[in-house]
Parts: C-alpha cells; structure tokens; sequence
C-alpha cells in the first residue's frame, strides 16, 4: 500500500477571510455566499494568476491549521452521528486540507477578491485551481448522510 | 504574506489506475468517465471510509508525483496559448496537487472502487471528500480559455 514517504508542501498564499475563530465561519462556504475574503498569492507566483479572470469560479486548497487532533469518526457539525471522516468535511482529517469552491470577484495583481469561502483568517493557500463544470459539475450527485441535513448554529465544541 | 513555513504531509492511501504513463492517461478524468480505478487506503485509516457509500462522487486529491518542473505559464493540453498555471489543471504546478470528481461504484473494506480517474497508477492519494452537490455544484459556472476547447489528442510533449 502507501509507502511511509512523505512529501513537503509549501504555501503560495495566503486567505484573509472575516473568521477569527472556528465559531465565526460558516459550516460551509456555500451556506455564507456572499461572504468577502481575499487571497493574496506571494511575489513570485502573480504571474500564475493570468487569465484566472475569466472564470467565475475556483477551487482553493488550503490547509486548516488551527484543526484539532485528527478523528477517524469524527462528529460533523451538521449531524450528530460521527461518520467516517472521508465522508465529512471535518477539519480533524489527516493531512488537514481544506477544499472551498469559491466564486471569483475581482484579479487585482496578486490579490483575487472572493466570495464564499469558510477559511479561518490567515489560512494557508497551497493550490488554486479554475472550477471548470464540465469537470467538476455534478448537480445529481447523491449526498449520503449530507441529505435532508441544513445550516444549523454550530453545535458547541465541535469543529 | 505568505511565511516561508512549510507543511509536512503524508499520502493516506494509493490509485490504482490502467494508466502507466502521462501519454496513457486521459486529458481529465470527465473525458473517460468509465474508465476503472481503485483507491485502498491505509490499514489505519480504514475506519474513515465509514459511510462513504452514501456518495455517488467523491473529490480525490492526490499528487502529481511524476509532474515535471514548476512552470508558472504551462502551455495546456486543451489549448495552444500559455495561462498563469492557477488558471489551469496543469500538472506542473506549485505543491503538485491533483483534483478529480470521481464516481463511487464500490466500497470494500479499505478500497473503493471508482470511475473516471485521470491520476497515474500508483498516484499517492493525500485526502477523499464527499462530494456534496449543494457545496460544490456550479453547473453555470464560466470556464474562462476552456470555453470551445474539446478533448483532443495530447500534443507531444505536454503534460
């Protein structure tokens, strides 16, 4: 199986996003759409973000570094029944990588304007990807667990 | 912005894919939905895919450890102008980080059978996430230069 080998990730920017704490963000950015952030990418990537313009949408990576200790059944904050964590988007993951499709304001140098994103402040950004719908479209797809369960005030102490 | 801090991380599972080399596999995955794949994940993280086949798809994200250099204008597969690499699913990007949509057909203990993989056989796999239609559907989101741009032939010597 996987070998022991790991792997060194270094971050190409950074989230500025109005969530000092995990009790401030959104469950999910698309339950708080019109929520501003920025991500500003570091010098000697500004060229990486040509023609980022004409999408509407991205896809950020970034890693949630203020998780907790990782949860093989965590309890997710829209249900009360742990789940496998692969089948939630609990921050307590190995690796601690969080995903948001965020929808794409503005490009102004190295700085994208963004809406939609559930990051806490100060968030490293390891990739940015253009959300393409042929690709990444999928609006049949069947959401387990996630069906019937809606926004909801975070239950406390969970994350 | 960004500090220079760099994040250690470690694969949590293995595809297993028909294609051994980058002339092999397909542009995206979406332009060879049935093609077969596995994901076996750790024996520790077993009990992490608990629930999982509630979801008909689900966002693999693993390393493109084969990539070749950064480049931060590649030349795409689909298009024959350069983009700032953030503006394309380029494999010569920063941190080496790949992203499908992936259809679920089968969990099995600790491997999940998929459809629609575009990784290398033996790609390490760094997170799975259910893929929650309400969280990351945008069918009319606008794709930017992949507007008009078909699967095709991949031009020799690209990535």
């Amino acid at each position: 199986m996987t070998s022991s080998q790991t792997y060194e990730i270094t971050p190409v920017g950074v989230l500025r996003t109005p969530y000092q704490s995990v009790a401030q963000a959104p469950i999910q950015g698309a339950f708080e759409p019109q929520g501003e952030a920025t991500l500003e990418v570091g010098e000697q990537y500004t060229e990486g973000l040509d023609d980022i313009e004409g999408f509407s949408h991205l896809i950020v990576v970034y890693l949630l570094d203020r998780a907790g200790e990782v949860r093989m059944k965590p309890l997710p904050l829209l249900d009360d029944t742990p789940h496998g964590v692969f089948a939630t988007r609990n921050p307590r993951r190995p690796n601690k990588l969080g995903l948001v499709v965020a929808s794409l304001v503005r490009h102004d140098g190295r700085t994208l304007h963004l809406r939609g994103v559930d990051a806490l402040d100060g968030s490293p950004v390891i990739d940015i990807k253009p959300y393409v719908a042929r690709f990444d479209s999928f609006p049949d797809a069947s959401e387990g667990w996630f069906a019937g369960r809606e926004n909801r005030p975070k239950p406390p102490g969970r994350e």
